[in-house]
C-alpha cells in the first residue's frame, strides 16, 4: 500500500497543471514546509522586485517614488478584487492589519444599524476577531453573541440561524476556520443574515487565495484578509479590506486618516472622506510590504483561483488518506471536514501530544503548524506544494510515531506562532 | 559675500562632527536632497539587513522567522525610548500608522476622562491629527477646540492658555508643526494641560530624530510619530506610540487585537490586554518596515540627538542667512522662526509662485518639498546634509529666480506628497 501511495503521488505530480508554479518560490534547501498556510513562501519575483523598491526606489528616487507608491493599495485591490476574490474593481483596497480593518468595517456596519443591539460570531472564530468584536460590543454596551462551533467540524447553518432576529447588526465570521480549516457556507450564512437584515463580515484570511470566495454570488457587504498566508505577501504584508460598492456611499470608518480623504494632499482642515473604497483607508501605507503583497497577489491571479482550489482539494485529500492510513493506528484524528468543498487547503490533525510531536518534525526537517493545545495542521499551499513532498512529509511524520522519537522532545509549550 | 559664505560652508562642514555619518546612507547620484523631512534616505545597513530579512530569514527560515521577528516592534520601541526620546524602555513601541495611532491614544485618553467634554488642538495642526481628532469628536459628541495659530510664528502659548479649562479632556497637538517647521514650547503646554486636569497627546513626526524631545521633562503623557522622516524608516514604515509607564495599567485603547493580548499564543477566546505598552498593539506588525525603522532609529541613537539637533539649528541657521542674502530680493520670507530653540531640521521659504520654483528646482537637480498652497520646506537633515549642498541648493534657487526659469514651469498643482 506505502509503495501505490508513492506511486500516486507522483502520477498526481505528473498530471498537475500548476506544477510549473513550483519555480517561481524560493526554495533555499530541501525544507518540506507545510505552514504555508501561515506563512506562505517568498516569490522570486518578489525578492527581485523588493530589491528595486528598496535599492533604486528609496535608494535613487527617493520622494519622487511616491508618485507610484501611492498607486499601490489600489492597485493591488484591484488585483485581489479581479484576480482572486472574483468582486468588481474598486471594491477592495490594501491597509493596515486585519484586526485594524476589522474594527474599522464592523464599527461601520454597527453605525449603519443603530438601533440593533446583537453582534453574532462564532466561538472558535479566530482569537483577534473575537477580541476586536468583544471591545466593539463593549464599548458599545451591546451583546456579543457566540454560536457554539463544534470545532472540527466547522459553522453549524442551524445554529446560526437560531442566533439571528431582528436585534442583530452584524454577522462576522471567518471563512475558512483557523484551526480546523472547515469552510463556511459563505452564501447560505450571508442570505440568512441579510433576511434579518443585518449585515456580513468576513475573514477571508485563510481563504484568499485557496479557495474561492462568494462574496458575489452572495452579495456579501463586508470583508477582510491578510496577505500572507495563501497570498505568498510575506511577514506582516498589509491586509486588505473589501466593502461592496453600492455600500460604500452610506458607509463611514471611524478612523479619520489622511489617507481617507479626498483630494488628500489638498490638506484641506476638515475630513470629507472620498467616495470610493479609499474612505477606509487611514494612514500612510507601508510600502515594502504592499509591493510583496502585489507580487503574491499576482501569481495567484494568473494562476487561478479555480485551479489553486482543485489542486487544494487534491493534495488534502491525499493528505487524508495518508493519516488514514498511516496515522490513525498511532491516535490521530482528522479534525478538517472529510468533504473537499467544506474544507481549504489545510488539513488539522488532533493528537495529545501534538506538541511534541510537531517537535519532532521539524527536527526531522518538516515544518507544521502546532495549534492550541492538541493540533498540527498541516498546509499545503496549493502554488509550490507537490504530492511527493506530502507522501514525504506524512512518512516522516509516520516514523516519529513509529520509533516514539516525539517522547524525547519537551512536553512544555514555548511561545508558537 | 557669495565667497564668503562659500568659505563658510566648507568651515562648517570641515568642523562637523557628524560628517561621518554622511557614509552610512546610500547616495545612488549627485542629487541635492533637502527632502529628508518627508523621506529620509535609505541607510546602507537598512538595505543589507532587508537583503538578509527578505532572502534569508522569509526565503529560508520561513515561519520559524517569527522567533525573532516577535520582538521587533518591542526592540525598536526600546532603542527609540533610551536613544531618540529619551524616556525609558518599555514606554514606546512600534505599531500600525501614526494616525492609527492617534486614533488608539487619544481614544484611550478621552476614556479616562469621561466626563470632560473638550478636546484641543490648533488649526495649523497636520491634516491627519485633526480629522482623527475630528472623528472621535464627533463619534462622542465632544467638542473639538482648535486654537488658532499664526502659520509661520507656531503655537501660541497665551492662546492654548486660553482654550484651556476643566471640560478639557485631551490636548493634542505637533510637537514640530509641518509647514513651518517651528517647534512647541512642550514643557509649558504639558504644565497648563495637566493643571486643568486633561491630558496631552503629542505628534512627534517632525522632531523624531531631529530636536530633543522633553517627553520626560515635561511629565509628557502620550506621544506618537512616524520613522520614516528624520529617522530614515523608509516609505510607508510602521509608527511608533509613546505611553508614560504609569499610565500604562489605567488606559485601555479601543482596537482589542491578538498582539495587545497577554498570552498571545494561547489563543485564549477572551481579551485581557497585556500589562505593558505591547497593550496598545493591535494586528500583526509589518516585518520588513520594523527592519527598516530598526535600522533608522540605531544610527540616529548612535550619533545622538544632542549633536544631530546642534547641528540642524547650525544648518538651518546657514539656510535661513542664505534666503536673507539671495532670495529675500526676490519675493521668499521666512516661514520659521528664527530662534534656534523655536524651529526643528527644515526651514520654510513663502513665495506666492512656490510651486513653479519647486518644478524648476528638481529640473535644476534639487529636491525641495513643496507645501501647499505657497511653501517651500527645506528639509536639511543633520545625518547626511553638507553645508556646501546648502550653498549649492540655494545658489541653483538663486539662479533659478535671477532668470525666471520658474516661469516656464505650469502653474497648475499636480498632486504632491
Amino acid at each position: 500500500m506505502g509503495d501505490d501511495l508513492l506511486a500516486r503521488a507522483r502520477d498526481l505530480d505528473e498530471a498537475d497543471a500548476l506544477a510549473g508554479f513550483r519555480d517561481r518560490f524560493v526554495f533555499a534547501d530541501d525544507l518540506i514546509y507545510f505552514d504555508g498556510n501561515s506563512l506562505g513562501r517568498l516569490p522570486v519575483a518578489t525578492r527581485d522586485r523588493l530589491r528595486v523598491a528598496v535599492e533604486r526606489e528609496w535608494g535613487a528616487d527617493l520622494i519622487r517614488g511616491w508618485d507610484t507608491w501611492i498607486e499601490l493599495s489600489r492597485d493591488t485591490g484591484d488585483l485581489l478584487a479581479t484576480g482572486v476574490l472574483n468582486v468588481d474593481p474598486g471594491e477592495v483596497v490594501l491597509a493596515d492589519s486585519t484586526s485594524v480593518n476589522l474594527y474599522k468595517l464592523a464599527s461601520a456596519a454597527l453605525d449603519a444599524r443603530p438601533r440593533r443591539r446583537v453582534i453574532v460570531t462564532d466561538d472558535d472564530n479566530f482569537p483577534t476577531d473575537q477580541y476586536i468584536l468583544q471591545g466593539l460590543a463593549e464599548a458599545r454596551g451591546l451583546e456579543l453573541r457566540r454560536v457554539r462551533t463544534d470545532v472540527d467540524a466547522g459553522i453549524s447553518i442551524d445554529r446560526v440561524a437560531a442566533a439571528l432576529d431582528r436585534d442583530v447588526a452584524l454577522v462576522s465570521l471567518s471563512h475558512l476556520a483557523y484551526r480546523s480549516g472547515a469552510r463556511a457556507d459563505l452564501v447560505t450564512i450571508t442570505r440568512l443574515a441579510h433576511d434579518v437584515g443585518a449585515l456580513t463580515l468576513w475573514d477571508l484570511s485563510h481563504s484568499a487565495g485557496s479557495v474561492p470566495t462568494p462574496l458575489r454570488a452572495a452579495r456579501a457587504d463586508l470583508a477582510v484578509g491578510c496577505t500572507y498566508k495563501y497570498l505568498n505577501g510575506g511577514p506582516g504584508a498589509p491586509a486588505f479590506l473589501f466593502v461592496r460598492a453600492d455600500l460604500q456611499p452610506v458607509l463611514r470608518q471611524p478612523i479619520w486618516g489622511w489617507f481617507g480623504q479626498r483630494a488628500q494632499f489638498a490638506m484641506a482642515a476638515d475630513y470629507d472622506p472620498a467616495d470610493g473604497v479609499e474612505r477606509f483607508c487611514v494612514g500612510t501605507p507601508p510600502v515594502l510590504g504592499a509591493y510583496a503583497a502585489r507580487e503574491g497577489v499576482r501569481i495567484t491571479a494568473e494562476a487561478g483561483i479555480a485551479a489553486i482550489a482543485a489542486k487544494g482539494a487534491a493534495l488534502t485529500g491525499y493528505a487524508i488518506e495518508l493519516a488514514d492510513a498511516w496515522l490513525a493506528p498511532h491516535g490521530f484524528t482528522l479534525a478538517t471536514p472529510r468533504a473537499a468543498t467544506r474544507r481549504g487547503a489545510h488539513v488539522t490533525l488532533y493528537h495529545p501530544a501534538a506538541w511534541q510531536v510537531s517537535q519532532a518534525l521539524k527536527a526531522a526537517g518538516v515544518v507544521p503548524d502546532f495549534r492550541t493545545p492538541d493540533r498540527l495542521r498541516m498546509g499545503l499551499a496549493p502554488l509550490y506544494t507537490r504530492f511527493a513532498e506530502v507522501h514525504e512529509g506524512f512518512a516522516r511524520l509516520r516514523e516519529i510515531m513509529l520509533n516514539r522519537t516525539y517522547e524525547t522532545f519537551p512536553v512544555e509549550r514555548s511561545r508558537v506562532t
